[in-house]
């Protein structure tokens, strides 16, 4: 039976990836896409202006954007997304809990509130359950439910593989593509024959984030990961994909072989955006590379590589899509967690 | 008086900075341009192809290539710089010493050796006394010097800065410029839209090179710095200019401020080309970029910026000119300390 | 039934692509890989350094590679690509040819030879027949077929839709992926941050190729057309996607919707690799785009766009994906023409 | 003796090569910038994001920022540089002029108007005159003096040398750096592994302003040059330097000798900023290169290659540093010019 879902700043850069991603779904079925006010009652087509490397769903293409309010879209949606701007997030989405619709954000706002599940499904699939506690506290008939930030999500899995290795201390560089910015966010000028060594608040996102979804939910809550984590976030002229250096101190002593075997070995779910494989690790240490790794697992798997021994523990490299698996794509994941888990 | 200079390897990328860089020397006068076979008896005009983005200076434009070999140059060449393929260095640089010249080397080659001087001036000007151990050893009349890895000379200045705060581990990442692959190292299949997760031997380099370089001469040979360096290599699509973010545990517990108040009071040295002020510290955490400031110095300034605390020390990003401070310009600077220090 | 075929020059990047393109082929069934000495013996796996940005094919992975010679490949082949280096091409591709194989070839060499055909399917079909000419005058079993450069590809579906308007001279000025000039072919110190304004023997290509395509067969040869052409032909930092601009004059006055129209309108074939529309032409005149087109009609597909009325004609803009389209692609639809006119 | 110069519209991308110019200019100094009403009463240096790759010279950063308005800037400025976007440039420009300053502009504004002089000081400085018009039919004191477009500038130098050849009709495709729209006009997105083949306005600024400066002036008025102009533009992923093929009809048969010894005997002038040698002529067909010939004469020459001969005339390719000799550049050598010719 189909879910039916809508899409709260459809035109923007992740707005135009749900639409990609939810072409074909087998089970979601897109009802209603909204913008801000400038677009309202134009056709999808005129509003967004279209620059996803795939073309433009016809259907979707004729769809009439509506407002961002709760009152503008169908009452029967199952599912909201939402990719707006975390300023305008935070002002919209209680609205839209508190009318009784469920949503899988990728906005940053209240990603670290204690009653909001912040998820990525193979690794805290559980902390879902905080739902009851948002919905106590709140009021809400609905629920929010967040995915990490794209840095977060390109780490994470493979920190929550070496976890058993007791997991201790973080250090992570990024090599971040410049789509994480938005269509606009970097100019030309900025970034060719060059980097940027800092991203606003990026570095926060990834040092609490990350201890938030390695944590442990206790039946009220959930309590951060003791591990320490410490980033440097950088922009660099690669379109889609992000790289990171990543070196992890561990209790244990593994070796090279039982860090790969863990990651691996890491489990993945059985959802339809979900990618068979979750960690890919590669032999070669010239590998992962944004452009010819990143659509790995049609861009919602994580690659790994390079994985050496170091002081202290190991060190290697992870890469993800980041506007795939590190945006729309985990809204999405998320959406299909929650129908999995009876929450739609 | 003029101090008589040959460039061994001059028309590869690093030989054509050399040449760059010595036109107008107060000092130098260079009197030899060295090539592979091919190119012998050719004119530097047509031997190398020019590929720096200044005018060939006209008058080595004319001179003639000779061959590599200490018989093919002439005997009054008081200082002879090196950029040659390691391979080939390790097998002619000994010869030119052997011949009684005095070389300053970018070559990887013999840079680990216990009694081989490997030195940035402005951090450790005093290994050159290790020129009486090594002439006593090899029974040489000439002497071989060697500046670090391109990577290795963009931190290791802010190390040492570092290191009166009590350095304890090292984890850097470097955003590496093509230009440190030489003109043909990196196609542009590989890294347009790209980043390349590792170096070969790039790692290990900077592992070790560091730990000498700031290492303390005993009037026999040099300790090893005591911390720990884990280092990842990226490539990256720029031209020039390696970034480095750099995670550095400190046994004392320096602020900010006293971080970046050592990094700015670290002395310079007056040498030809030695910029006035070594690090220049940047306030802005967005800076510094590799197209923007690079050329700091006239390319011979080491930059740093966002200083922050982090859990165990602090975290920041520098960056160098990798082919000037980084390559030719580093064996330049070491050239002048020999002649200032008197072994020329 | 499956038609059984060999790749020549199977590792290298238009080797690659065939490879990639001619994966889960309805009729093309790949029974032999063949590469040089160096790689004789080896799994493709091993042979092939794989950089497409999809997956090798587990099954290819598997297969030996063999030496590229009539003697070395199955027997019953009915059909050959071949991609090889031109030099290599004109010493190997007349033996297969001689020993009854049928090859549609990639490579530049005998592309303007009299009883040599060179076709675009959907321009040119009926100039296969020179297969006849060819046979008669060469006592070859087999047959040669070769598709033109892929600059060439790009404008001339767009020039033979022009023609009815009476084309009498064209000038053209091409922005090219490095991705043409082969793996190595560019490397990233020349083309980051800049262009170059030359590709050798790429203009004359342009310049005869495109007229012999559009020259009438008659029964014994192809009269070239007798159109002027003139082409620059520039390198960018682009991966994929040669971009063209043309200013054709024509001896009618045709209005810009009459040749936007004449290209819609111009007829694509029935054949698998064949997109069903040929030339797409986009009213935004900031398309066709490089990074968001080339994958239009899964990258056999031609784009025109910002079509305007100029002194004497025309101008507009095409595009076409420089290695399916412009190289692989070329080659397999040009082998699925040979199959459906009975050749194989 | 010193000219006192200001400049309106200081902190924008032209604004600060500008302030790069003038540093240290033989003759002006600097005695006023200007920007939008939240940089008045700034310092230069808070209200302008430095953003160029030489140090901001130490007293601008100092210098307060006023109005752009005649009463906010000093009354002795001997002449006033504009480089405004053109909407404000419109309304703003003739109040300086009416209120006698003189302004050498580098707005598209007003640039084909018959009384403004439209120069490059080394093709027409003659059209310089034409402010005697302007006078009389404007009732000013000051006058307004245009550079043309950085892509006209680009080409117009080679086409006044092949005049003489009898100059017929000139195809041109650009090629040029996202300098050219300014700090922000080209996202990371728009252009990285990608070409935009259209820039809004720019083809008939090309088609247009040629022609106006190779016209001639009768004392009255400019008689625009007779030939057809046809254009087509194109954004590329390079930070500074346009690269053109032109494709020029011509009358008389030159051979590639003739045209390449009248392009380097094209007389220079002797203006501070203005190059020793107009047009270098590079022999390699692969040059002139943005990134490695850009800054010839210090971004005031322009660079030409590659000419062959082609039917009805040559094709060649031409290069200019696009924001030194096509925009500020040309502005302060229009300044140069009117001091030298007296009207300041």
């Amino acid at each position: 039976m189909a879910v039916r879902v809508g899409v709260l700043g459809a035109t923007g850069a992740v707005g135009q990836r749900f639409i990609q991603l939810l072409d074909d779904h087998p089970t979601f079925e897109l009802a209603a896409v909204t913008a801000s006010e400038s677009s309202v009652g134009r056709s999808y087509r005129d509003a967004a202006k279209w620059r996803v490397d795939t073309p433009i769903p016809d259907d979707v293409a004729e769809m009439e954007v509506v407002a961002t309010e709760p009152d503008a879209v169908p009452d029967d949606l199952d599912l909201v997304f939402s990719s707006l701007p975390s300023s305008v997030a935070a002002d919209v989405e209680p609205d839209f809990a508190e009318a009784g619709y469920v949503l899988s954000s990728n906005s940053s706002n209240l990603r670290m509130a204690e009653d909001v599940p912040l998820t990525i499904p193979e690794v805290n699939a559980e902390h879902l359950e905080l739902i009851e506690v948002q919905r106590d506290e709140r009021g809400w008939d609905g629920a929010l439910v967040k995915n990490p930030n794209c840095s977060t999500i390109t780490m994470t899995p493979t920190l929550a593989a070496l976890d058993e290795f007791g997991l201790e201390r973080v250090h992570v560089s990024t090599l971040q593509a410049v789509s994480g910015a938005g269509y606009s966010g970097v100019t030309s000028m900025e970034i060719i024959d060059n980097a940027i060594p800092h991203i606003g608040g990026e570095e926060e996102k990834m040092e609490t984030e990350s201890r938030k979804l390695l944590g442990e939910f206790d039946g009220s809550g959930v309590e951060l990961h003791g591990a320490d984590v410490s980033a440097s976030c950088n922009r660099i002229p690669t379109i889609d994909g992000h790289l990171e250096n990543v070196f992890a101190e561990l209790a244990d002593d593994p070796s090279v072989e039982d860090v790969a075997a863990a990651m691996e070995a890491y489990p993945g779910l059985d959802l339809p955006s979900a990618p068979e494989q979750l960690i890919h690790v590669f032999d070669d240490p010239l590998r992962p590379q944004p452009r010819l790794d990143r659509m790995t697992g049609e861009g919602m798997a994580v690659c790994a590589g390079g994985i050496q021994e170091t002081a202290g523990g190991v060190k290697y490299n992870c890469l993800a899509h980041n506007t795939i698996r590190g945006a729309a794509g985990a809204a999405v994941l998320n959406g299909e967690l929650l129908v999995e888990d009876g929450w739609v």
